[in-house]
C-alpha cells in the first residue's frame, strides 16, 4: 500500500521522483486521504558509518553538515511552537536545499566505490531475456514488461521465499483478491478521489507530460544558463523546490508565466489536469458497473477483515496477506522495472489491539538486530544513518512500538536472504510532513541502486484509518473483541416500556417506539425521565414525533454492570513490498565482473532465488554420456532442484560462462573420467572452485547447497578440490 | 486457451451451458477464428466400462442404442458424401436428441452410486472461508470470487506442483506477461472481432441476458405446458436444439415471433446485441492507447515466441508455459467458480515441427497408460467412454499424434495426483463441427460434478494458427529453422545485374531497383529472362514502372544448391488448464462423510495439495505443553511443513473434526504422556488411525509423509497403532 502522497521532504531536492502519489498540493483536511508517497530519489547518499570517516574531508564536510543541523534546529522549534504550516514549509524548503549541497560534497569527497555499468547489466537482462519489454513484436508499449523463463523463475523463487519467511513461518492469513474491484471500494478507500498526478496536453499532438516534470526541467534549463542573473536563478531553484507541492492552479499560472511548450514540438500546452492513475473499465454488460484495476493489494485484506478475524477464532493480533498484480497508469513509466503500469506487489495487514503495540511476543529474536537507520531527526539534523540494535530503537523511542520495530527486523532479514547488499539497504523513516496524518510511523526499506535510494518495501503503522473507512460506507462493524486488562464497571440505565399502555395508543407504530426506546443513548433517558415526570415525552423516529405518557414508561432501571472485554477497530502494521522493484536492486547487487582476462559478467544471486538451482554439463556429445546426464537430472528433479541440461557444443569454459550469467549456482560436468570411476565435478559459481564426487551422491549434495543446508566451505573441506575443465575452456 | 467457440454438439442437447464462446452462429469463413468452445453439459453420463452392466437393464437400452448408432451412421455417411453443412447439422440436431434420451434412460436405470449434497460443500467452503464471493461487505459482485486462506494455500500447492509436473520435469520455459494487453494484439489474435455473446436488455431497467438461454428458457417453458400441442412442442424443441447456433437476426426474429420478455419484470427486450466478452481499458494518459485484460494467457506466449525460441538456442520442440489471472466479462456469471469474470489459468504453448509430431521421444514413458477416452465416433455412436491405453489410442489413429497423446497422458496423471477422481475423469474428444477449422485434434479432459462434466482442462493440435496471425500482423517472421530428413538439392536462379549500367540511366532509383530485381521470384526472372531477350523488360516497383533494356542485365545465373534447413511455422500443442473450474472438481471428489453417529464432513485432499501439512494441538491450555508445541512447530517448519497450532479449548475430537474439515491430512497431539516419554501422537486424516512416535522423529516423519515418500501404512508397519485421544472427544 506504498501510494499516497503527501509532502516529500527528501534527502534531496529536486532528484526525488514519485513512484505514485495522491495529488497533494496543499495539506490535505484531516478527512482526506492523505497518505505517504513513495519515491525514490537519485541522490546517492553517502552510506552512513560503512564507508570510514577520512578526517581531512570531514573538515570540509563540517560547516556543511553544522549548516544543515541549524536549520533542522529552526524547523523543530517552529514545530514545536505551532507555527503556522506554511511557515514551516519554508522552512523545510530551506532545510531540503541545505541538504542537498551537503549531499552533493559528500559524493564528491566520497565517490561510489564501485561503478556499476548498468548498460551491462541490461544487456545480460534482455540477451538472456530475464525480462524485457512486452509486446515488442507490435513496437512495444512503455510501462510493461514481460518477465522470460530466468525471470520468471527468478520471482517464483522469490516469492516463494517469501511465503515461507512471512507467512508460514509467522502464520499469516494468505488470501487471494480480485483484481476487478467495484468503485465504491476505492471511492472508500479515498483512491477515486485523490490517487492521481497533475498532467498537461501537449495541444497538437496530444501527448501527455508530468505536469511537475515538465516545469523541473524547464526551470532547471532556465538556470543552468550562464547568463542568468543571480535573482532569476534563485526564483527558478526557488521553483523547483516547490514543484510537487503546487496545486492546479498554481502549477497553471506558473507555466503560462514561464512559457512552458511540450519539450519534443514546442507546441503549447493545455491547462494542468488531475488525471486518475487508476485504470478503469466496466463489469458486467451494458451499462454495467463502474470499476477498476486495483492501484494496490491491501484493499482486499481489508475487504475481508470480518471473514479474516473468524478464521482467527475472534482474536487478535493476526496477519493478512497477499501477493498479486497490482495497476498504476502512470502518466510517464521510466527506469525499467522501477515504474511501471503492472506490478506484482505482496502486501501483510498485522492486525493489532491498539493498545497492544509493545506487546509483540516475538520481539526479543530481532532485538539484537543492528539495522541500518536513517531517522528522521538525522535527515534533519544532515547526519548519516546508524546502524542501531532495533531493541534500543524501539526502547529509545526512535521506532514507534515493538510490533513495527520487529516487522523492520523481519524485512531487513528477509532482504539480505534474498540478496540484497547489506551496505546498500537502509530504512529511512518518514518525516513528519511525508508522513500520512494518520500515520504514527513509517519506515521504508530503500535499496541503494544506479538510480539512487529506491524505496522497495513500504513498512507502515497505518492506525484504524482503512477499517474505519470501509465501516462506515458499508455501515458494517468492522471491530474485534479484546479483553479489558482488568474488569471495568460501567453504570447502565434502561428504559422498561409498558407495552400495553404503548399498544393501546400508538397500535402498529408500537414496535417502533418500543426499539426507538431501548436504543436510546444514556444522556437522553435521562432527560426523558426528567420530562415524562412533568407530564410528557416527544420520541421523535423518522422525522415522526410521538409523545409519551407517563403511564407508558414503567420504571428507568439503573444498575452496575462489569464487563471484561471491549470492542476495537484495530491498528494496522503494514509492509508492503514491490517485487520488481526489489528484483532489480537484486540484480544490481549481484552483477559482478570476473577479473582476469575475459572480464566476464555473472550474477552472484542466493541459491534460494537463482532461477535454476544446477547445470548439468556432457563435456561432449559423446553417447557415451546420456546415461550420466539421465540419472543426474532425474536424481536433482526427484529433490526438487531445477536444473538446466547445457549440451550445446561450446567449450565447458564457455557454457560456465553462460550459466554464471543467469546466476546457476552450481555446475555438474560430466567427463571421461566419469565413465571409468563413475564420478562427476561439481562447480560453485562465485568461487570458480570444483570438487568431484559419486554421481549417486551429487544429487544431495546440491540440494542440500541449494536448500542452504550446507554451504559451499563445508563441501570443499569433505572433498579435494579439483583443477581440469575450465582450463580446457 | 479454452475459449471460443464452434458449434457444440455434445453428449446432451440442452443441458449444455458454453464457458466461453465466440459468437459463431454461421459456419465462421474459413478465414475467421473460430475455435472450440469450452462447454460443460448437465448430463450426467453413465461412466463407461466403469458400473458393472445389468443384463435386464441393458436390454431396455439396446433400442436407444441402437437407434443413436443408425443416426451416428447416417451423419458420418453423409459427411462422406459430402453432403450441405445444413443438412449434415439437421442430422447431428437428431442424433443429440437421442443420445439425450438414451442418457436420460441410462441415468434412470444406473442412478449415480454416490449422492453429494452441493450445499454441505457449499457450507463447508463459506464456513471454512476456502473462497467466498468477493466484495461481500459492499454487497456482493457476481462472477468474483475471492480465496481465503485455506483457498489461497490450496491454489498455491497445487500451482507449485503443476510447475514441478510441467515446467520443471518438462523443461519448460516459463514466462510471465502482462494482463493489460494492448488492441492491436487481440485483433490479430481474433479476439476483437469475434470474441463475444449475443444479449438482450430489459428495455426499462436495462438487466441484461444471455440471447440463446432466455430464449432457450422461455421454449422449455411452453413445451413443458400440458395443453401443447404435438407440433407446437415439436417446433419448440426444434428451436431449443438450435439456440447457440441462430446468428444475431433470426434471435431477434425469434424472440419477436414468440413475444420473448424480461424474466423478472415482464418488461420488452431489445433486440439481440453482440457483446464482447473482454473487459477493455485505456493504457496511457489523455485518450492513451485502447487495451484489453487479456481474455487468456496464451498470446502472451505466443508473442514472446521468438525471444524463446532464441532462449532455447533455436532448437524445436520446446515449450513456452504460463500461470497467471485471466479475465471475461461474463453476461451471466454462474455455477460458483465454474463460470466467473476473473479465473487463474495455467497453460502451456508446446511448439513443435509440424512434421514430428510422431517423433515424442518421451511418449513411452506413458504409451501404456491407460486413459477414459469418449471419442468423438463413440458420442456419436452412443457407446460410452472407453479405458484405452494411449499406445493404442495413437497408433489406431484415436489421437491424432505422439505429442498430443504424450500431453494427454502427463495431464491424466496430474489431475490423479491432484486428487481428481480417476472415474470422474474423461478426455472427450471434440466433434468434427465443433473444433477450431485449423486444428487436427482435440481433447478435453473432463471431471464429473454435481454440474455435469465439466471441462477442466483443453489439450489441442492448433497446429500454427496463432503464430501465422502475429507473424502476418507485426511482419515479422515467426518461424523456426528445421533439419531436413536429408539435404534437399534446389534449382535456384538468379538475375545478375549491371550496375554501371542501371546507375546510369536511373540515377538514385537504381538502388531499389538492383533490389527489386534481387528479390524476384524464380518464375519472374524467367519471364525477365524471355522478354529481355526480346527488347526491354517492365519492372514495377510500388506503382512505378521501370523499363529495363538488355545491357541492364549481365546475365541469368542459373545453379543448384543443396539445403539442410528450412524454415518452418512451428505447430502448437496446448494444454489449457482451468485452475478454478479443478480445484473446484478436487473439492467435490474429496468430499467426505464420516460413518458413524456424528456424520462429519470432511475433506480428503491429497496432502500434496492440502491447505495446512499437519496440525499441532496441545490436549489443553497447560503450559508444560509449551515448550513441546514449539519444538515441533519449529521442526516442520524448517522441513518446509505449513502447521497449524489449534490451543483453543475444544476436545480433541472437536478439533480433528475442524482440521479434517480443511483436509489437514496429519496431525501431532501433546498429552500428558509427552510430559512423561518425550512422544507424542501422530494422526492420519482418513483413516483416523494414531501412532505414538518420539517428538524428534516426527516432523521427518511428517515431512516423509506429506512429500508422498512415505506412505500411512509404511508408518503404521513400523510403529504401533494408539488408541486413546479421540475418544476423550
Amino acid at each position: 500500500m506504498w501510494c499516497f502522497r503527501g509532502f516529500a521532504v527528501v534527502s534531496s531536492v529536486r532528484s526525488v521522483f514519485c513512484l505514485k502519489s495522491l495529488s497533494a498540493a496543499r495539506p490535505a483536511p484531516p478527512s482526506i486521504v492523505h497518505r505517504s508517497r513513495i519515491f525514490y530519489s537519485h541522490c546517492v547518499a553517502r552510506e552512513g558509518g560503512m564507508a570510514a570517516a577520512d578526517p581531512e574531508k570531514e573538515a570540509l564536510l563540517l560547516p556543511l553538515r553544522k549548516s544543515v543541523q541549524e536549520q533542522g534546529e529552526v524547523v523543530r522549534s517552529m514545530k514545536e511552537a505551532g507555527k503556522p504550516q506554511l511557515e514551516v514549509q519554508e522552512a523545510l524548503q530551506e532545510l531540503k536545499k541545505r541538504k542537498k549541497l551537503l549531499e552533493t560534497k559528500e559524493k564528491e569527497l566520497y565517490p561510489p566505490e564501485e561503478t556499476l555499468n548498468r548498460s551491462d547489466l541490461e544487456d545480460l537482462v534482455k540477451r538472456r531475456f530475464i525480462y524485457g519489454p512486452s509486446f515488442s513484436i507490435y513496437g512495444g508499449y512503455t510501462g510493461l514488461y514481460d518477465f522470460g523463463p530466468m525471470g520468471c523463475a527468478m520471482k517464483a523463487n522469490f516469492l516463494s521465499a517469501w511465503r515461507q519467511h512471512f507467512v508460514l513461518e509467522e502464520g499469516m492469513l494468505e488470501i487471494d483478491s480480485t483484481i476487478l474491484t467495484p468503485e465504491p471500494v476505492l471511492r472508500a478507500s479515498g483512491h477515486v478521489e485523490r490517487f492521481s498526478d497533475f498532467m498537461v496536453k501537449d495541444l497538437k499532438t496530444g501527448d501527455c507530460y508530468r505536469a511537475d516534470h515538465l516545469l523541473t526541467q524547464h526551470l532547471e534549463k532556465l538556470a543552468a544558463d550562464p547568463k542568468v542573473t543571480p535573482e532569476k536563478k534563485a526564483e527558478y531553484e526557488g521553483v523547483v523546490r516547490q514543484a510537487d507541492n503546487y496545486g492546479q492552479s498554481e502549477l497553471g499560472e506558473l507555466f503560462v508565466k514561464y512559457d512552458i511548450r511540450a519539450p519534443l514540438t514546442g507546441n503549447e500546452v493545455s491547462a494542468p489536469l488531475e488525471f486518475n492513475l487508476m485504470f478503469s473499465t466496466t463489469i458486467g454488460p451494458g451499462n454495467g458497473i463502474s470499476g477498476f484495476l486495483r492501484p494496490e493489494t491491501a484493499q482486499g485484506i481489508f475487504v475481508n477483515f470480518k471473514r479474516l478475524l473468524e478464521f482467527n477464532s475472534g482474536r487478535l493480533p493476526f496477519a493478512g496477506a497477499q501477493i498479486g498484480k497490482a495497476f498504476r497508469n502512470e502518466i510517464s513509466p521510466r527506469s525499467g522495472l522501477l515504474r511501471v503500469r503492472e506490478f506484482e506487489m505482496a502486501e501483510i495487514e498485522h492486525f493489532v489491539d491498539p493498545n497492544k503495540k509493545n506487546d509483540c511476543k516475538k520481539f526479543s529474536t530481532v532485538s539484537d538486530l543492528k539495522v541500518l537507520l536513517y531517522s528522521a531527526s538525522d535527515q534533519m539534523d544532515g547526519r548519516s544513518p546508524r546502524e542501531v540494535p532495533l531493541g534500543e530503537a524501539v526502547s529509545s523511542g526512535l521506532i514507534a512500538n515493538e510490533t513495527l520495530g520487529y516487522f523492520i527486523g523481519r524485512i531487513h532479514l528477509f532482504l539480505l536472504k534474498m540478496g540484497v547488499a547489506k551496505d546498500k539497504l537502509r530504512f529511512r523513516q518518514h518525516l513528519s510532513n511525508e508522513m500520512a496524518h494518520y500515520a504514527c510511523d513509517c519506515w521504508d526499506a530503500e535499496c541503494k541502486t544506479t538510480y539512487g535510494w529506491v524505496e522497495c518495501v513500504g513498512c507502515a503503522d497505518r492506525s484504524c484509518y482503512d477499517l474505519t473507512r470501509h465501516s462506515q460506507t458499508t455501515k458494517t462493524e468492522l471491530t474485534a473483541k479484546v479483553d479489558l486488562p482488568e474488569p471495568r464497571t460501567i453504570d447502565c440505565v434502561e428504559v422498561v416500556p409498558d407495552k400495553a399502555s404503548i399498544g393501546k395508543q400508538f397500535k402498529r407504530d408500537s414496535k417502533v417506539i418500543i426499539e426507538a426506546l431501548a436504543s436510546l443513548s444514556p444522556e437522553a433517558i435521562l432527560s426523558l425521565e426528567e420530562e415524562i415526570k412533568n407530564g410528557s415525552y416527544d420520541l421523535t423516529i423518522n422525522d415522526q414525533t410521538f409523545t409519551l405518557l407517563p403511564p407508558m414508561i414503567s420504571s428507568i432501571k439503573k444498575y452496575q454492570k462489569t464487563i471484561h472485554v471491549i470492542d476495537v477497530v484495530p491498528s494496522v502494521i503494514e509492509p508492503s513490498f514491490g517485487i520488481g522493484r526489489i528484483l532489480y536492486a537484486i540484480l544490481e547487487h549481484n552483477f559482478r565482473k570476473r577479473e582476469g582476462d575475459e572480464m566476464r559478467n555473472y550474477l552472484s544471486l542466493p541459491p534460494i532465488i537463482s532461477p535454476v538451482g544446477c547445470s548439468v554439463l556432457p563435456l561432449s556429445g559423446n553417447n557415451q554420456f546420456d546415461p550420466f546426464v539421465k540419472t543426474i537430472a532425474d536424481g536433482l528433479r526427484e529433490r526438487g532442484v531445477s536444473l538446466k541440461i547445457d549440451d550445446s557444443s561450446g567449450s565447458i569454459g564457455k557454457r560456465y560462462a553462460r550459466t554464471d550469467e543467469v546466476a546457476i549456482p552450481f555446475g555438474i560436468t560430466i567427463d571421461f573420467d566419469t565413465l571409468k570411476s563413475n564420478t562427476a565435478t561439481l562447480r560453485e559459481r562465485d568461487s570458480m572452485q570444483q570438487i568431484r564426487a559419486k554421481v549417486e551422491v551429487l544429487p544431495d549434495l546440491v540440494q542440500a547447497l541449494v536448500q542452504g543446508r550446507l554451504t559451499w566451505s563445508q563441501v570443499v573441506e569433505k572433498y579435494p578440490l579439483f583443477m581440469g575443465q575450465e582450463s580446457t575452456k
